[in-house]
């Protein structure tokens, strides 16, 4: 098969946000990212990822960026991309839901400065969380894509993803994306879901694969997506990728020599902009994440890599660190109490925290308030029935019933309110943007606005200039909703224990 | 389909051999492998690859170990499985050819000594250097694989990689190896060499497929060898995989779920396996490789990144850096007019270091003696004709004839001069094992022979007690002719030009 006939693989360049995210701690600076611009607009990727909520989070909390002019300048900067943005549905890039006019108007400004394609997810898979956001994409005339958050568990199945695909697709979005966060998806999965999704909705129908590369077997899967039908995969390039990360783009490239698909990628400026990048890498080696290698351990105990060395750290510090097992085999007990929720983040610090607790203080004796919002309904549904005797131990530790209505339907208008408390704070300018800032992070936004107009504080520093600290494995820009290691004081039969909480 | 009715994929491992041959620069020491043995033993592979000439070399350069006695371990601590070496046709575990008794001799000893499965190779692809070697394993009532070097050429076809298949299972190999040393199978031509070959000479020739992952895309090269009908693959523990290794073991076991093949590997023994070396790997952080990730620019150079860093810092010394460029141009034509044999050690070395040469004196001006002996046949017969004028230039600089007969051809019976010049060494202890050792590294034997009393010496050291000092980037014990460092005064029209050689 000649390349002129081989179909055409599109690609999602992931370096300006997802890659620096999960390897980096999401500490890269713009004006790191700027000289590889003019060469990733060139390459010819589909879209170029640059925004989500830890990148917006990082920049107002450790580098003294405003994340809405690192958006403008990607899209100055990248006059033939598609600019592409990570979503949280309901959530927008924070931790709560927000009202639905709040919903629109964050969507607007992001598309008025310069995004194109939103891919809209709900860590719960529950598409009542992205409606709003996905209307609003299409209203304002961007590319909606509706996202499949993918994972293992009893009542996790193919048919289960297509119907799903289906809601997505109902819903207006212009395209779906199978998203494996924690390196889950194994080949042949991969293929069945993907020629489903196919064969149930169209050829027509776009389907986007993303997957991180942890366990080692995902390139494979990207193969095997490919062969079932897939038009685009993410990958990153290769100075910032494997490990916690993702597959390279450079192989992604050379894997389909021949195959009778092709990326069409220039491979010279790919290799222009792994050079960049592996020369900006060392400039953050602080923050460099101490996964590497693979971790296929995550398929046995079905939590990613970075919960079990956080929850390993909780239970050192109970002098407890021989129980470690013990929690292994209480988290998929928790998750099935729960309803089967995909252990991403949140969710996976939510129920890992749980199975640490149980094991250190009984089971359910103390919940922690996310894990009772989550038994209560407060995130969304879950695919599967929530254990009721724990609901109801929920239900009195939080002294708040049981909902089943979207969480979102609880909240009334809430413009005014926000809008009038961004404007009381010292060096806000007034715009919308600021007011979302605000809205988003309202803990973080108050000190950004302050230090602002000192403008932009690089977080890297020069590797010859001294050593790098060890690397702390910690990602406290993830999008965890621990933001940074809290401490909770837990009483039980009079005795205390400290329980530390970090994000993974 | 079940795991039930699935077939069968075996798997060689490699962490006692290659895998800290090209991670750690081949510096691990027995006792730190002796401790995984019990598990590895059980894990339900179908070899273990433990010895070859660099792991032979380092034992006695740099570990104070008796390579005999480590071989001798394995057995013992191995009794279930079969042990594998790679043996480098009727080169031996050294750097020249060997009369045909010695080639008997050493198998003779290998197989009394405990091996069982002896993976047999020439650099060329000259089958003449491999048939006396699987002669003598064949005598030994021992399992005798053929090896197809894989490289890229213009010359090199899936049919001309047939051929040589089928001379060597008209040969009498039990099997046969597709080794792809420097990373460059991709998927496409894995499935179609191994299809091509179960096609021609039968489903029942067994195909064992051996690849790095430098370039990041074999383990998909894996996947479609199998797809193809390959019986085996290598790959290696993961605490000691990726980079310029091999594709991680847990990875490829879990890649296979539900695919309709199976490992039947023990995965719980796996990561007991993994857990010891990620225990053992950073005692040998000082010898780590500096590649990390991946390297897709071997597809573009044809030379192995070992190699290319190998070149620069030839350059560097001669003041001339930014001439790179030029020499990774001049490499293909270098490589032509030796007839393209594959560029893995010791070709890749002897094309570079002339493609060095000819960027810096002019093309053919100085040629190094390796280069010559190339040209004139003393390394045997190259897959495509050698240039005529260069052949020339070569036999004037050497001062002897070209060559087509098969090089050993021009020995005459050794052993008992190898044996009597063994004899004299101090702390030779008679045995042929001895004399092997000494007639494979007449340089490194005698010193091993007066300290081996003195016992093993850990070359790896506890990471607390010292900061492990910056990685060297050199393998000083790699397959390399040039062993360590040698600086070459040439003199070119009255100037003298210092070139230094070192082993990548």
């Amino acid at each position: 098969m000649t390349q002129q006939n081989a179909r055409k693989i599109e690609v999602t360049e992931l370096v300006l946000r997802d890659a620096h995210q999960s390897l980096l701690a999401t500490r890269m600076a713009t004006e790191d990212m700027i000289p590889a611009c003019e060469d990733i607009d060139k390459a010819g990727y589909w879209s170029v990822e640059c925004w989500g909520g830890a990148t917006f989070d990082s920049c107002i909390r450790f580098l003294n960026e405003d994340p809405w002019e690192r958006l403008r300048t990607f899209r100055k900067l990248l006059p033939n991309s598609r600019l592409q943005m990570l979503l949280r549905g309901q959530n927008l890039l924070g931790y709560r839901h927000y009202e639905d006019t709040v919903v629109d108007r964050f969507v607007e400004k992001a598309a008025a400065n310069g995004m194109d394609v939103f891919r809209v997810f709900d860590a719960l898979n529950d598409v009542r969380n992205v409606r709003r956001a996905i209307g609003a994409v299409k209203r304002s005339g961007k590319h909606a894509q509706g996202t499949i958050c993918y994972t293992i568990s009893p009542l996790h199945t193919v048919q289960g993803y297509v119907e799903l695909a289906e809601k997505l697709v109902d819903m207006g979005c212009d395209s779906l994306c199978l998203k494996d966060m924690a390196a889950l998806l194994k080949p042949q999965p991969a293929y069945d879901i993907v020629s489903a999704i196919k064969e149930s909705l169209g050829a027509a129908v776009r389907v986007h694969v993303h997957v991180h590369a942890t366990t080692g077997v995902t390139l494979v899967s990207l193969m095997k997506a490919i062969e079932a039908g897939a038009d685009a995969v993410d990958t990153a390039i290769s100075s910032l990728s494997l490990g916690p990360g993702h597959n390279p783009t450079e192989s992604l490239v050379e894997m389909l020599e021949d195959t009778g698909y092709t990326t069409g990628l220039d491979m010279e400026r790919l290799l222009r902009i792994k050079e960049h990048f592996a020369k900006v890498r060392p400039r953050y080696a602080e923050f460099l994440s101490n996964i590497t290698g693979v971790e296929t351990e995550i398929f046995q105990s079905q939590i990613p890599g970075g919960m079990i060395s956080n929850m390993e750290s909780q239970l050192k510090q109970q002098g407890a660190a021989d129980r470690i097992k013990e929690v292994l085999a209480e988290v998929p007990r928790v998750r099935s109490d729960a309803g089967y929720p995909p252990l991403v983040t949140p969710s996976s610090q939510i129920v890992g925290t749980q199975a640490v607790f149980n094991v250190l203080m009984g089971r359910y004796k103390v919940l922690t308030g996310e894990f009772a919002d989550l038994m209560l309904g407060y995130y969304g549904e879950t695919i599967g029935p929530r254990n009721p005797e724990v609901i109801t131990l929920a239900g009195a530790h939080a002294k708040k019933p049981s909902i089943t209505r979207r969480p979102a339907d609880l909240l009334t208008p809430e413009w005014d309110q926000l809008r009038s408390g961004a404007l009381a704070l010292e060096g806000c300018n007034g715009s919308d943007e600021d007011v979302l800032t605000h809205a988003m992070f309202p803990q973080v936004a108050p000190r950004f606005f302050k230090t602002r107009a000192q403008g932009p504080k690089n977080a890297g520093r020069d590797p010859q200039a001294a050593a790098p600290a060890p690397a702390t494995g910690t990602q406290a820009a993830g999008q965890s909703p621990v933001r940074s290691p809290i401490t909770y004081e837990v009483k039980l039969n009079g005795r205390t224990h400290n329980v530390t909480v970090t994000p993974a």
